[in-house]
């Protein structure tokens, strides 16, 4: 509508065809495979607590990489359950799609259009060449950092836990879970118990930020650190340039807001430095991560809702994370901005900003904002909990954070299931669901006059 | 950025310079005008509370017709401090730059280029022409209105109150506060005694209605009955079809859900037509009015954060009311709406939406998100009061509503500001805001290459 050719006719509307509903058949074909081999009683712990909602959650949950649970994983899975999820968390995390073609790879199959166009879907890849070693090196990377972090918090938690099995099943389950920014714990209080312990904490920092930060900002970052002829004239693309900057603006800014929402609430009594780490990672872990070093109901609401709001905007496009995106929230910024100067255009890193782009992350805020509202308003007349849990929760799910205040277990099965499909748009992102979601008739071309309004 | 011509360029923007900082002087003026007022001794009754603070909240209050207050206006107020009001609440509802155009009219002024632009932008009409004697019938239309409710009240109210001057008091102010949208009461409890009356009920949902509908929605209907050689061909505008159509479809759709969300709730053990008129006038009243015919304590957190969202909509633009406005609203769903659908055009009642309209309604939504989140955030740090009603009374104060779940009494200081900037800019219009707010500096008109970023 705003672009020189109609959305209908532009690239991301024809996608939207067959490969968004094709990637939605996957996510469920997952879900339901991951529900189904976490049911199997080899992989719960003898009387544990488990209903096939139970099972549709955690496996959602899983595959989506938020960590909201309506069960304790330390008390209910056994070792093979929690392997059973940690194959979840990579199918989730890195990404369906990237794993079945990876999988093509491996047995040699070509990879026709149809499935190139459905990973450039779900890793909203712009550039279509170079795809598939772009998919190898995504998975070699993730898997890498995984098993370093696995062996630095492996060796670590000697530690911590009597027996070096158990060190290296948490530090492995650690890595997994903030690598991918999975959230889940096998601690039974996520990371509360590290809570004084600084390396862990940084550690688990990096792995996340990794993680949150986005493919393609990692593929750069190698193609400049290695590609050495290219390295006088490599440039860092616009998306990468804001992107990143975005996401590390918001972890200060994030930091720096907590410290002074708490600085008379949590941190009465505690050091700066404990303060600022305290504040640091729970600002890192609500662009999507969900672990926690503290139990958020010890928190001022105001705290509360602005970790809320960080959530909202989420992690990276292109990365593990959900929300509406640090690019949809920096556009959005950056448009204000400009529309309220009167320029023309937009300028940023000395680029231009697509008009398409601008609208689409406006299109992405205003569903957003929908959604949100819509299902704080249902999960407030179907649950007996606070308004302010239920704000966080609706964030956290949205956001594919999993931190909670504790209410999941307790929702009605009406209030898993609308959590169940936000962490699902959260996912695979709000322009996906959109496409998902509208039907494909084309309506004649012809025109109206056109009439002004007045607006606001 | 989205048109033909650089934003600079177009009329809103070039109106901003001066005329935008000039109704906010006007409005302060008004408000520091009206303050005095209600702190001369004659005003109040002996013995009430009052501070500096109280009368600027008040008087703020009024001017914007929002009606939200820090004192009971019934145990506080003499009659002549009753007057006081309700000529706040003329210069408020009317509009303060209509009324000095009117004065300047009666005396026989002659209304400069400046002072016409002033009264364009207050009211936000398209059509320069006959600006004048559109004030001038806005003014003896809702003057009319005023009076006529006033002598029907007035006569009912035989019914209720002791002598005929207390009856036509309450009559009086009872019209004016329902014409103007200002939502004040002197019964003390606003419309609880008349839960039962529908003949109140009904006559003020009327006087609301005309004062919520929009002053040119008023005008082309007058046009349209009285214009006898223009009726074949007189149509009506876009505008008044977009934002009549969404008022009323707002106001249905807000009845069945107050029904809906309170049908095992609060109106358990009432009549159907005992329910209906309670979400009816709920519903009506919610658009920007602000009178209650139920204590919103008594409502279910799901209905109040329901209402909540109907306050953040708010009234038609150029009426008596706020929130980001009837037009915003439509043209925001049917924007998603079609670009989902991958129109290039939005259509409705065979004409087409002009872009910078659309663009202008998402500036709008996106200011009112940023504004409230922050808003809310801010309330819950400094006050004592549940998220519930933090949320309630920012959505009332933005949306010039004046609703209140009772808190508004008890807000510190630092609240009350707060809520005096939201009803200011709920009153005069995000966009209106905007203007004022940005700098008037141009960038060079130079470009720099464009570049794709991937969102959401
Ligand atoms: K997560
Ligand atoms: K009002």
């Amino acid at each position: 509508m705003m672009n020189d050719k109609p959305i209908h006719k532009q690239k991301l509307y024809r996608l939207a065809l067959t490969p968004f509903r094709l990637l939605v058949s996957y996510y469920i074909m997952a879900v339901a495979v991951v529900s189904i081999l976490l049911s199997l009683p080899v992989a719960r712990q003898k009387g544990a607590d488990w209903s096939a909602m139970d099972a549709v959650f955690v496996a959602a949950s899983s595959v989506s990489v938020t960590g909201l649970t309506t069960v304790d994983l330390s008390e209910t899975f056994t070792i093979t359950g929690i392997f059973i999820l940690i194959f979840a968390l990579q199918i989730g995390g890195i990404g369906i799609m990237t794993i079945s073609t990876f999988f093509w790879l491996i047995f040699g199959k070509k990879i026709g259009l149809k499935q190139r166009q459905l990973i450039k879907t779900d890793q909203n890849q712009l550039n279509f060449s170079g795809l598939v070693s772009l998919l190898r090196q995504i998975v070699a990377l993730i898997l890498l950092i995984e098993v370093l972090g696995a062996l630095v918090l492996g060796v670590y938690y000697l530690n911590y836990f009597p027996t070096w099995q158990e060190a290296f099943l948490q530090g492995l389950f650690a890595a997994v879970s903030a690598t991918t920014n999975a959230g889940f714990d096998i601690t039974g209080q996520s990371l509360i118990p590290f809570a004084r312990d600084y390396f862990v904490q940084f550690v688990t920092i990096i792995l996340i930020i990794l993680g949150a930060i986005g493919f393609p900002v990692w593929i750069e970052v190698k193609n400049f650190l290695f590609n050495k002829p290219l390295k006088n004239r490599f440039q860092f693309s616009l998306f990468t340039k804001i992107t990143t900057s975005t996401y590390f603006l918001l972890l200060g800014f994030g930091t720096i807001v907590i410290i002074f929402l708490e600085f008379n609430g949590y941190f009465v009594g505690k050091s700066w430095h404990e303060s600022f780490f305290y504040a640091l990672f729970q600002s890192t872990t609500m662009r999507s991560a969900g672990l926690l070093t503290l139990d958020i109901n010890d928190l001022h609401h105001s705290t509360v809702l602005f970790m809320s709001a960080l959530m909202f905007i989420g992690a990276s496009p292109s990365s593990v994370g959900g929300g509406i995106r640090t690019t949809t929230f920096a556009l959005n910024i950056l448009f204000l901005y400009h529309y309220a100067r009167g320029n023309r255009s937009i300028k940023v890193f000395k680029r231009e900003i697509h008009q398409a782009d601008v609208i689409k992350s406006l299109v992405v805020l205003l569903l957003a904002v929908l959604l949100y509202g819509i299902s704080i308003i249902i999960l407030s007349y179907t649950e007996d909990a606070s308004l302010l849990a239920i704000i966080f929760e609706v964030s956290s799910a949205f956001g594919t954070c999993g931190a909670s205040m504790g209410i999941t277990a307790d929702l009605t099965n009406t209030g898993k299931w609308l959590l169940i499909i936000l962490m699902f748009i959260g996912r695979v992102g709000i322009l996906s669901f959109l496409f998902i979601m509208s039907s494909n008739e084309k309506e004649p071309d012809f025109h109206y006059p056109k009439e002004r309004v007045i607006i606001g």
